[in-house]
């Protein structure tokens, strides 16, 4: 078993602060005079802060270079956000219900700032500090700091780590289960029950793609009820320690098939091939040139219609993207899946997917369960 | 018991053109070119159509009076909305990775037109129409148009009664389980698992405040056991039918303190006097002042600390508003909570809540069950 479990440490108010600082120099290397971050992923990571709910009161984090971290919290929830473990890392404003918090916010800003501000910020939010500050311009975080969070430290990476050794322990229980006979969504549930019992706090997907719906990449997992001679494409995970965790296998039900062998041999070169091309410095798009060549000179490269991989870390899929044209370079310590997959229409799909970091030796895997093709009853 | 289900029929592609044609009017009233509707509850009600997530790549409806709706959607996505119950009441057009759907949406707003936008739309969204179409202005859904979805046609209607009545057979069962000893936590389980027992398919909040943490009117459900001689306050709810319940009781473990007996009777009369109040015409504020007269005048006043209810609908706090300042008139059909509380630091909390909905001949609850003072064990 895989599930030799890393000890976690909490992080500290000094690991947040760090990595405002960091985001702080990067929004001026970008150009912008500092970034407007609301609730989702980039709070958490930069504060450890998740409000319990994302609502119309307006919760913001203002980062400028030069000045102290302020995060503006409604009244209500000032407890709730002076509880969360970055909280001794910024200055906590609150304003109670009949103040005007873009007003506030604004007199933050510069009356000509141009700032950076999270995707998933609700336009009500951007459209109350558009009009409190009618000289300032936004730009999106992803479009303007798209590595913001690429880079793992090692507190990160003993969290992905942790997760990628929970999805292995599920993988190789879930293998040891019946296949023939029961429907996807069967193995789905068994699929989110293992994640949890390894110690995830959230399940995001299990896909459980049998025979013909294997071809399908967008497929979760539905009633179709699972045949020998079936192969199977498993990809599962969620978050654990609020990082995640993402693999895929391809199993065969009962003896797979001398296409099935064929496929799968080629797909598994393809990801070993992959993998071997991390290092630092290499472009994100030579990722995937070298594990597509693979599968498009066996003749299947039609077939391989997707990118090799995207980033993990506080969400399953973030940047770095490992497409054609991103040619970010990869640097040490950023985390993503390599998972070339070949999906034959009305047959049979194979993908093989672990999460790897980039190491200064090369691309190290933090899913380690075996690539060959595993067959289940 | 309560739980008299009634038959709840699919909505039909006519109910959502007819929806959209009333947004479509009120647009034009609120002196908007039209609405950009988003992934989110307006989208939802509009057309039915609810993506499986809410990601980075652009669906937009977009509204204007005269013209055909059109639903902006990710080619990968365009099956999924091709079966939302409403498509056939708008036209698709699908956008495939590598185009801007920005300039494509953008060809369907005039150059300077001033369009609602859904409130929790993308920040990254908003500014790429914002870049679009430059001249185009934007104002918040909420802000402009805050009754769009507050008066409930006879479908929504019978949604709502169904979720109430789920609400109302929970209250009785759970009233008949064991309170003393046990966790805050353990009776909160309680009422998620009855609520999805009775139909619910997704909970919302399940409030147990236990003795002086049912002052606290944000406590949810924590580690203290219950003890008999607490007060209890139950404030429970989530969606069925896509629809959603909201009810509070609150109960005595063993007898009732003789402050509690009287604390209670204020609010039960408080909140009589709240659904009294209702009838086509009356302000929201009407609602608000006349429950809160009869806490007042009870001396309690300074320790009613919240407005006295919310509108209820496919979201379980929506407009309208009883609140003091909200001089919307009540209108047959809005449905909304009467939740009148008196709280009392460190001692005790209590709340009765109902669902409310305008009738011609006035308040009508959709929430039955005994507003009484209960004793559990």
């Amino acid at each position: 078993m895989t599930d030799t479990e890393t000890a976690v440490q909490p992080f500290t108010a000094d690991d947040y602060a760090a990595r405002m600082r960091r985001a702080a120099e990067q929004a001026t290397a970008a150009g912008l005079d500092g970034l407007v971050v609301m609730p989702g992923p980039e709070l958490v990571w930069l504060t450890g802060y998740r409000p319990t709910a994302i609502t119309e009161r307006l919760t913001a984090l203002v980062l400028r270079p030069g000045h102290d971290p302020v995060l503006v919290v409604p009244a209500l929830e000032q407890p709730d956000a002076e509880g969360a473990p970055g909280a001794a890392a910024v200055e906590l404003e609150a304003w109670t219900d009949g103040q005007d918090p873009f007003a506030r916010a604004g007199t933050l800003l510069g009356a000509t700032a141009t700032m950076g501000i999270s995707d998933s910020a609700w336009a009500m939010h951007l459209l109350g500090l558009q009009a409190a500050v009618p000289g300032s311009r936004y730009r999106s975080l992803t479009d303007s700091l798209p590595m913001l969070r690429a880079v793992k430290d090692d507190a990160e990476l003993a969290r992905l780590q942790s997760a990628a050794a929970a999805a292995d322990a599920t993988y190789e229980q879930v293998v040891g289960l019946r296949f023939a006979g029961r429907k996807e969504t069967d193995v789905a549930a068994d699929l989110a029950r293992l994640l949890r019992e390894h110690g995830h706090e959230q399940v995001d997907f299990t896909v459980v793609g049998s025979g013909p719906n294997g071809a399908n990449p967008h497929h979760e997992a539905g009633d179709r009820t699972i045949e020998t001679g079936d192969a199977i494409v498993l990809d599962f995970g969620g978050l654990k320690h609020g990082y995640g965790s993402d693999t895929s296998r391809t199993v065969s039900v009962g003896d797979p098939s001398a296409q099935l062998r064929e496929v799968h041999e080629v797909v598994r070169a393809a990801q070993q091939a992959g993998v071997e091309a991390v290092r630092p410095g290499v472009a994100c798009q030579d990722v995937d040139r070298a594990a597509r060549r693979v599968i498009t000179e066996a003749g299947y490269g039609e077939r391989f219609i997707h990118r090799t991989g995207h980033g993990i870390g506080t969400t399953t899929h973030e940047p770095p993207y490992m497409i054609e044209g991103e040619e970010q370079p990869l640097v040490e310590g950023m985390c993503f899946s390599v998972e070339p997959g070949v999906y034959l229409p009305g047959v049979l799909g194979v993908r093989i997917e672990d999460i790897v970091t980039v190491t200064a030796d090369g691309g190290r895997r933090l899913n380690v369960t075996d690539r060959a093709l595993h067959v289940v009853e």
